[in-house]
C-alpha cells in the first residue's frame, strides 16, 4: 500500500496574524473553518452571518437550485457572545447532497473541473463526490470568515459588484444570452474599498496586489485580476496614467493606480476587477475522456449547478478582500476600536 | 524619539522550501539576496548568471542609460563550484549611482512612485534615493534567484515574450509611439511554460494562480495578470471555454485554461499574461504636490529611466515563475535528477 | 467597546508540512484539531485512536475522576476509510463538564494556572471555565494528532515512560507520598525513539532539539527538557562526553548525545527527558489574591483534578514527538511506503 | 549527477515579525545575517555592536586563541544612522582562517561534531572546513541580531551569567579542573529578564518556553533548558511549587514558575537555565572512525578551540532571548517608544 505523499502538501491556511484555515468536502459531513488570531472582545452571533450567507446562496435565476440552510455552527472561540481570543471554529453541515448524481459520472472527468487532477494528484484517494474539497461549497467558509473580517476592518467600506455578464454591462441581458443558448456564461466583478489608510502592504514580496491576488485566486473560477486601470494601462502613456498627488494625505487627482503605488495603499479608493470564467458544468453537450472505455465521448453534465457562477462571486470577493485587509490591519495595528 | 513600528512589517521573503530573501537599496552599498533551501550539489558559477542578467540590463533603445556591471558576488553557500545546502547569499554592488539627481527632487513625491507612501509608512526614515528598497534595481536579485531556480526545474521550458507595447503587437512600433510623444509607455508580456507535470499547486489557498500572481505582483509596475484566456473567458460560454480532455495524461484539445484547473497544473502548457504600466518616470511634464510649498506644481523627472519598463520585464517574469515552480517542485519532490 | 487586539495573536498551529491546528475550550461544546498536509491513502478509523486515548484518560489512582468518553469524531478528510489529502478535522465533544465548580472560584486566580494571565491578556474576554482554551483537556487533540503521526513515521519506535515521581524511581512510591501528604506531586518522563534515520533537523534555526522542545513546551506543566546526558553534561569532561563514532552509519559507542549532533539526528537512539511540575490544582490549602476583596486569602481548589499530572504525560509526549518527526520525515521525504 | 534534495531543507530563519536570517561558513568569505521587520527610525552604528561582540570573543583563559576583529559591516537597511524599515544585512568577514588544520582531519569525523551528519545529510557537498555553516562562528551573527533586539525591547533588563563550570559554582575553579586534566569542560548558564510585561506568549503552540527553547537550542552545545525551578519541580509538592499571587499586577510571593504560567509571562522575573556540554574539540585523545581505513582510531584534535565553550555562551544566550522577546513585543505591540 503506497502513500501518495509526494502529491499532497495541502496548505489550507491564509494570513499571518488573522489566519483562516478551511476544511471539509462538498458531500461529506460538513465544511468548516477555523479563524486563528481574531482579537478578543468582538461581539459575534449567528445572525451576523446571515445577510452575507444569503447573498451567496443559490436559488435565483442562473444559480443552482441546490439550497443549503447554511446556518453557521460556532463551536469554539465564543463566550457570552464575544470572541475570546482563542481560535474560532465554525461548521456548516451538508444536508442537501445528492451524491448519486456524481457516482454515475465518475468515469468521465469533467472538463474545466478538478476531477482528473485531483484523482491523479491524490493517488485516487480524493473524495470525488461533488468535487470534494475542491468544491465551490467551501466558499461558504470564505464568506463566514469575511463576516468576521469585515467587523475588524470597521468603517472601511468594501463593495463588490457585477459589472459585466457575458460581455453585457447589464447582467440580466448577459444572463439571458446564456439561458437562450442553454449554456453557462462568465462575467466580471469589480471590488472597491473606501476608507483605507495609507501604508498597508509590504515591499518586496507582500505588496497589496500580491496579497489580494493570492487570496482571490483561491476562489474557484477566477481567471484574471487587474488593479486600477489594469490591462488598459499597458496601452497608456505615462503622462496619462500617472495620478497627480494633490496633498500630504496622498489624495490623487485621478485614480488609475487603483489606490496602490509601490505595492502600498496610498489613501485613495482601492479598485480591482476579476474575470470569472463560465461555469464549467454547462448544460450544453461536451466531450471528454471516458476512462473506462478510453475513448473521448460526448456527454452532458448532470447535477444542480449555477449557469453563471459570477453571480455569486461578489460577496465572496468582498470576503477574501476583508480577510486580507484584516490581516494587514493587524500587522499595521490599525485595529484599535470597534463598536 | 519615536519608532515607527506600526508601519514596517517588512517581509522580504518568498517561498516555503525554496526561499528567497531580498535586501538592499538602489543607492546604498549593494542589493542582494539569500536563497535558503536550495539543494546541495548544484553546480553554480558567476558565468551561469550572466546571460539572464544581460537580458535584464538597460542600455538599448527605450531602456535606462544607467548601466551596472551586475556581476554577482556569491559570498556564501558555494564550495568547490557546487551548492552546499547552506544559504546562498549573492551581492550586487551599486557602482553607478547619481544620488544628486534625487536630492533635488525630494520635496516633490513623484506620481506613480512609492515616494510619498514610503515616506509616510516608514515615518520619514526610508532611504529616498532612487526609491531605496522600492527600486526596480532589486529585480536584479529576482533574476539571480531565477537563474538558480531555472537550474532546479530542469527541462521545464520557461519563456516570456513581449506581445504588445503601447497597444501595438510589434514592440518597435509601440516604442516608436513613445519616442515620438516623448512619453513613457506600457506593454503586455506573455509567459509560457512547457513540460510541467500534472499536480502542482494546492487547494484551498495555494493554487498555482495564487502562488504565481503573488510573486508576479512583486515586480514593480505590474497591474494585472490573467491565466489562459483570462479576461476574455468572462465573455465566453462554458461549451466554448471548456477544454475537452483527450487522455489519461490530462492532455486537452484546446488550452483555454492555460494549463491550470482547480488551481492545479493539468499537464498542458502553462500560459499567463501580465500588464505592465508605463514607466512612472516619464520625460513628459507632470504635476504633483510640492511638500515645501504645499502647492501642486508642474515638474519634470530628472534621472536616468526606462521609457518602457515592459521591455525589461520578460526575464524578470521568467525568474519569478521559476522561483515559484522550484518551490512547488521541492514540495512535490519532482526534483530527482539534474545534470 | 475596545478590542484587545494587542493581546491575542493566537497561533495554534504547529508544523510546516504536517500541520496541526488546535481549537476548543474545556467547558465549551468541544475541543478539536485539524491536520493539514497528511498524505492521502492512509487508512484511518476511530478504532486507531482508542488505545492512545485510553492511555491518556484519567480515572486511575492519582488522576482526575473526570472521565470523558473521548470518542473522536472525524468530520472531514476521510473517504472510504482512507485519508484523502484534504484537511482532517476531528472533534471531541465535551460531555462531562461541571462549570459551576469554576464559577465559585472565578474571583481567586489559581496559583500555577493561567487564570490571571488569560484574564488580563485577553481583556477579560477569555473563557475562564476549566481554564478554557488553556486547559489540559486540549491534550486529547495532541494525542489524536500523534496517532496519525505515528502511522506516518512507521517503524520508528517512540516510547515514553515515567522514570521518576516525586523523586522516587518507583512511581507508586512517589505517588504514595502525594496521597499521604494530600498534595499534588511532579515527575520526570523519558522518551526514546529508535529507528530514526541519520539527517533529520536543519541548521541553523531548526535543529531537532529546537523542534522537539518547541512542541514539548506546548504540553501544560512541562518545566524543563534535556537531551542525552542533558544537565549532567555540564559537569563532564569532553573526553567523557564525546561519543566515539564506530562506523559510516553513524553508530556511536556511547550515546551521551542522545542521538543528535549539530542539531541533526545521527542514527542512534533519540533520548530526552522532561520535567513535569506538580499539578497546580493541589488539594492542599493555598493562598492567592481575591480580586473581589483585594486581599490575599487562603483557599482550597474545588473541581476534579489529577494529583500527579505526570502520570498522563507519557502518551502526550509520544504524540508531540511523533508530530515533530512526521513533519521532518515529510520535509526529508523519508515517507515512502506505509503498510 | 544527483542532487541531494531530500536532505537540505535549510531553514535559517527565526521569528515572525522580527525575523533573523543567517548565512555563511566558518572558513568562507564571511558570515552574516539579515534582519527583516525591524522598525524604522532606530539609531544604529557599528559602535553599538562592539561591547557585546567583545564579550563573545575568544582570547582569555579557556577560550580559543582564534581572534577575529569582528567588525560588523552594515551593508543595507541603514540611512543617515537610522534603520529605514527595509531589511538590515550585516556581514562579518572571515579573516583569521586556517583551513589546513581541517584538511588533515577530513577523514576522521570528530565525535560531538556535525562532521559526519553534515557530510551525509548534504551528500558530501557541505563545506567541511571548520564545520562550515554548522560552525560556532555563526553565533557572532546571533550576537549582532541580539544587539538590535535589545534596543527594541528597551528597558527590559536581560542578563545571563555563568552559574556553574564543571560542577563548580566558582567558574575559575571549574575551569582549572579542565586545564589540569587537559580536557574540555561544560557548564550551566542562567538568564534572567526583569521588566517584562504580563501577557507575552501564545496558547497553544507558542508559549514563551517553546519560543525561547526553540531559539536557545540553535546555539551549538546546549543540551538542556529549564524554567524557574525546572527539573527540581518534578520533586516538589504542589503546595511548595505554586507561587501565591499577591496583587492584580500578577506579582507572586515566590517565583518557582520563573515568570511564566500557562505559557504566558506573568509579570515576574523570567528565569531559565541552560546546560552547555563540554567543547567537543577536547585536547584529550579520543577515538573515532577513520573513513579512509575503515577502522576506529585514536587521534587528537588540532586547530584552535575553546576549552570551555560555556564561557562564551552568556552573551549569545542574552542575544537569542532578546530576539525572541523583540518578536513577541512586536506581536504584542509593546514597542512604542525607544530613546
Amino acid at each position: 500500500m503506497y502513500l501518495y505523499q509526494q502529491k499532497n502538501k495541502n496548505l489550507n491556511s491564509l494570513g499571518r496574524l488573522f489566519r483562516v484555515h478551511l476544511f471539509g468536502e462538498s458531500h461529506g459531513e460538513c465544511v468548516g473553518l477555523t479563524i486563528d488570531g481574531c482579537p478578543a472582545g468582538l461581539s459575534l452571533s449567528v445572525e451576523d452571518f446571515l445577510p452575507d450567507l444569503e447573498r451567496r446562496k443559490g436559488g435565483t435565476k442562473g444559480t443552482t437550485p441546490r439550497k443549503e440552510d447554511d446556518i453557521p455552527r460556532i463551536i469554539t472561540g465564543l463566550f457570552e457572545g464575544r470572541t475570546t481570543g482563542a481560535p474560532i471554529t465554525i461548521l456548516f453541515d451538508n444536508m442537501n447532497t445528492r451524491s448519486a448524481d456524481y457516482e454515475k459520472q465518475r468515469e468521465i472527468p469533467r472538463p474545466g473541473h478538478a476531477d482528473l487532477v485531483a484523482q491523479q494528484k491524490f493517488g485516487g484517494f480524493s473524495d470525488y463526490r461533488g468535487s470534494g474539497h475542491f468544491s465551490g461549497r467551501l466558499t461558504v467558509c470564505l464568506v463566514a470568515a469575511g463576516v468576521i473580517a469585515k467587523k475588524l476592518v470597521g468603517e472601511t467600506g468594501i463593495h463588490a459588484d457585477i459589472i459585466e455578464i457575458g460581455g453585457e454591462t447589464d447582467p440580466d441581458q448577459g444572463l439571458q444570452k446564456a439561458l437562450d443558448a442553454r449554456d453557462s456564461i462568465g462575467g466580471i466583478i469589480e471590488c472597491r474599498v473606501s476608507g483605507l489608510p495609507l501604508g498597508l502592504g509590504e515591499p518586496f514580496f507582500d505588496p497589496v496586489e500580491s496579497l489580494l491576488s493570492h487570496a482571490v485566486f483561491a476562489i474557484p473560477a477566477i481567471r484574471g485580476i487587474e488593479f486600477g486601470t489594469g490591462f488598459a494601462a499597458a496601452r497608456m502613456f505615462g503622462s496619462e496614467h500617472n495620478d497627480s498627488i494633490q496633498d500630504q494625505s496622498g489624495k490623487t487627482k485621478t485614480n488609475h493606480a487603483g489606490g496602490i503605488v509601490g505595492g502600498i495603499t496610498n489613501g485613495n479608493e482601492l479598485v480591482f476587477r476579476v474575470a470569472v470564467k463560465p461555469t464549467s458544468s454547462t448544460p450544453a453537450q461536451q466531450e471528454s475522456l471516458n476512462r473506462e472505455t478510453g475513448n473521448v465521448e460526448a456527454f452532458s453534465i448532470k447535477g444542480r449547478h449555477d449557469l453563471c457562477i459570477a453571480l455569486r462571486v461578489p460577496v465572496i470577493l468582498e470576503a477574501v478582500t476583508a480577510i486580507v485587509l484584516a490581516d494587514l490591519f493587524l500587522l499595521e495595528q490599525q485595529i484599535k476600536r470597534v463598536l
